[in-house]
């Protein structure tokens, strides 16, 4: 009676995740549930749950830790009568690289969280609480991380991030061995498995090396600190380096490695698996919270004092507020762009059906290149028209939309390279969406591409240059099949005129598809 | 062959979703998927996508946009020689009020946003441009609202805030027609319904009632500005008042209406479906920015300037960063305290069925005080020991940690009143469960009123008392399922001392469960 209690509570939660997902699911979950339930689950424990809130959870807090050196960037003032390129320099130095820098290290941890809890499938109350603790010493890395670049020949800021990463060691470990000790917490894979030690030891030796080198590099530090920010470096990020060479070296030899059971998880490899889900719900709360920077700004500083309206603008408030013009500018224009390129990630990963690291690990580029984008857009309007600061802003605006765009479209590439595990037949090299996923791919690259040329051609224009790529990106987007239709029959038309029928436009979609269906099934 | 194609695009993201549950799915997608989809999904359209992301990315924003009013009382300087009860009147009629007012209003949008993706369930590139039009007006609601409360006697806020809604009112008409234009986007419930224009109708009559009210209101404005406003807070809040009222008389009465098919959607009942998604997404989203925004500052304004730890501290960082204590305290106290408020909520979520629009209502009054802990806990490290404004600041935080945890046990409280629609039998009047809840969601709220009155008492240990309540509260979660059932035990002995068995503690829960499972099935 027991027992089948337990499994009940199992079979609940599952329900009310496919529940979730709308009517069309209510089917599948009403008819076929007995059979999803494994024998393991059913053993079933009071008290587990279903990990999937938790993570989103974790992915909103490390979303916005990732993000938020940003903001010291952003706050930077800039002052009219210095040039721009000796401050950009300035912040080049520092403050954007403790931003990438952070985005980077704040990933690898997330990316850890993640292989983590692809071994740990279900949770309890117990892993819950750990997890927590776990996020608020993930949330406290970018501060050593800045206390690091400001006394670059001060112990502590070493001496406090290691100690993080050694504390956030031991979490982990205790949360895998505490998964391993209730084994129906654990993947399906581990649980059936014989060798679940083996699994454990494994799993165990990859997750402390990380603080024990972290711990070596805090004792060296005390002797010779320098070489012991290049010890961390190496400590963080060998795992991914050497391991991506090796599969490289394969690839290109052609030989295939057969990899053990043990390898499963905690490979390294390129192409290890990645949860879609959470590379999805990280991208959307880094896009929500870049998207919103501004206007967060805007509502905290840019309401007008009373006093300063009446005295100043002789009571006129649409005067006051028009000095902040530029500011309302910068937010609509990053906005707009931000979610724009959400947007075309959306799109992408509507038709990406395996996530793998290296996908993941463009992602994190392009996502780092978004986070630059509401400061490149409020440079754009911060300097008097036609100054060089202004041209230079813009031009930055354009070279961070291209790379942000250019990686989205290299993930993309990347997933073709494996196209059969990782893309769905529509956008595969000769499917149906292809031109049209390649055309909303490229269409911020093209035209950041092509926006920058133009202003360093037409120069005393940029300004309008700029704003009628913005206003004009939107609208692009909304009749982009219909462009991408007449392209294709355009081309059709140059390269095949032995066919010149004039309802190739509505022929177009028909004509693609049956070919490329022969090749899919 | 064309339509087949289109059905297999369908299909292959709705097993995507599935796939995302974990493994445990697995069985159930390959089975059952031919009965799962709907002859209306079949039918298909090229580029029609599951909207889970969409409404994901909209919970982002709209969470973040949420607590924005939040900054601007967290950044008041507060003087030291100045009392805290005057600053804090001083707040609490201008900034506590904007924040509470937005954040309220902005969850009125947001569940006018829930109510017509209720009815769209399938999205595609179009949707999501126009979506993503509405959210940026969602966003600049904020701005308008603060701008309304700096300058109440002047025009221009109520008149852009009126603008921003009449313009999210005709794109979400705009939604709603191209919506009905292509049925299969659309609710499966109204897509085999015969009459469709009758919904549509009913729809957009809901949806352009308050735009056109804001027109009345805004032209209104221009005669007699005061009443413009009691205008305006009539339209946002008079349909949830006058059907809450009438649905409170049914209860009263007892007299149950028979709701017309017409009513399935937009209600404005306080028992009409929520989507639980949406709930947890949002909740989550507030929940993550609430536990950030002391890092956000401290990872801004706590990093020492090199230059001043050489002249005041003699070139010793720690030395230099003790100054910054009191904010490091507050920034692990509020994380701790908003993570177990966000782990109260997990547990209750996930027990919770079907959520309605009165727990979303009770979910959004707890949501806007955990918003407010930050700032209080903020306070308590920010004063000189023993002094009145310290007491003040921790009595304050004992308040809003109260109702936080408090409406979050309404919201069970409520569930509980339509148990078998609302909540998992486990968590029932009786269920297994049952008790470990109540403990769960009364911890925090038992704890800060134990803890406001003990303050009371000894006022002079206030800060000592506090301190520990941060510290044991983690523990209590940890060990409240050993508490639980040692509370039970010891109950059961003073109650029923005819049974003093000593293993009770142990059998506790097979006891207990025997009862229930005869309730529940």
């Amino acid at each position: 009676m027991g027992e089948n209690d337990d499994s009940e509570i199992i079979e609940h939660h599952v329900e009310e995740e496919m529940e979730k997902k709308g009517t069309r699911s209510h089917a599948a979950s009403s008819s076929s549930f007995p059979e999803s339930v494994t024998p393991s689950d059913r053993e079933g424990h009071s008290g587990t749950q279903s990990s999937h809130r938790l993570l989103a959870y974790s992915d909103a807090l490390i979303s916005i830790i990732a993000t938020v050196m940003i903001l010291p960037v952003a706050h930077t003032k800039m002052e009219d009568n210095e040039e721009l390129r000796e401050s950009v320099q300035l912040l080049l130095t520092t403050k954007i690289a403790v931003y990438l820098m952070t985005f980077l290290i704040v990933t690898v941890a997330w990316a850890a969280h993640i292989r983590l809890f692809q071994v740990i499938v279900r949770i309890d109350d117990c892993l819950a609480l750990l997890n927590l603790a776990c996020m608020m010493l993930i949330t406290f890395l970018p501060y050593t991380f800045s206390l690091m670049a400001t006394f670059p020949t001060n112990l502590l800021g070493i001496l406090l991030f290691c100690g993080c990463v050694m504390v956030m060691g031991v979490i982990q470990s205790v949360i895998v061995l505490y998964a391993f000790s209730r084994p129906f917490l654990l993947n399906e894979q581990i649980q059936i498995s014989e060798n679940q030690t083996f699994y454990k030891h494994h799993i165990l030796k990859v997750i402390m090396r990380v603080p024990l080198m972290c711990m070596f590099a805090s004792i060296f530090s005390l002797i010779f600190l320098q070489l012991s920010y290049v010890l961390l470096a190496i400590v963080i990020f060998l795992p991914y380096i050497s391991q991506s060479l090796k599969w490289c070296r394969s690839k290109a030899i052609g030989q295939v490695e057969e990899t053990p059971d043990s390898m499963l998880f905690y490979t390294y490899l390129p192409n290890e698996p990645l949860s879609k889900d959470r590379v999805e719900a990280f991208s959307d709360g880094v896009y929500a919270i870049v998207a919103t920077l501004l206007i967060l700004d805007i509502c905290e500083d840019n309401v007008p004092d009373p006093i300063v309206v009446q005295k100043q603008f002789g009571g006129s408030l649409i005067a006051a507020l028009q000095v902040y013009g530029p500011e309302y500018l910068a937010y609509f224009g990053s906005f707009v762009t931000v979610g724009l390129l959400w947007f075309v990630h959306h799109s992408l990963f509507l038709h990406v059906t395996k996530a793998t690291r290296f996908m993941g690990l463009l992602n994190t580029f392009s996502l780092a290149f978004v986070g630059g984008l509401p400061l490149a857009y409020q440079l754009t309007h911060e300097f008097p028209h036609n100054s060089r600061n202004e041209l230079e802003a813009i031009q930055i605006s354009c070279v961070i939309i291209f790379f942000a765009g250019i990686f989205q479209l290299a993930i993309w590439v990347v997933a073709l390279y494996n196209e059969h595990e990782t893309l769905h037949p529509y956008v595969r090299y000769g499917g149906r969406e292809h031109v049209f996923m390649l055309a909303k791919l490229a269409l911020y690259p093209c035209v950041a591409l092509g926006t920058f040329f133009l202003t360093c051609i037409l120069s005393k224009f940029s300004a309008q240059i700029f704003h009628l790529m913005e206003i004009t990106v939107p609208f692009a987007f909304l009749v982009l099949r219909l462009l991408v239709r007449v392209g294709l029959a355009l081309l059709r038309l140059i390269f095949c005129p032995d066919r010149p029928d004039p309802r190739s436009i509505v022929e177009e979609e028909d004509e693609t598809r049956v070919p490329f269906n022969a090749l899919v099934t």
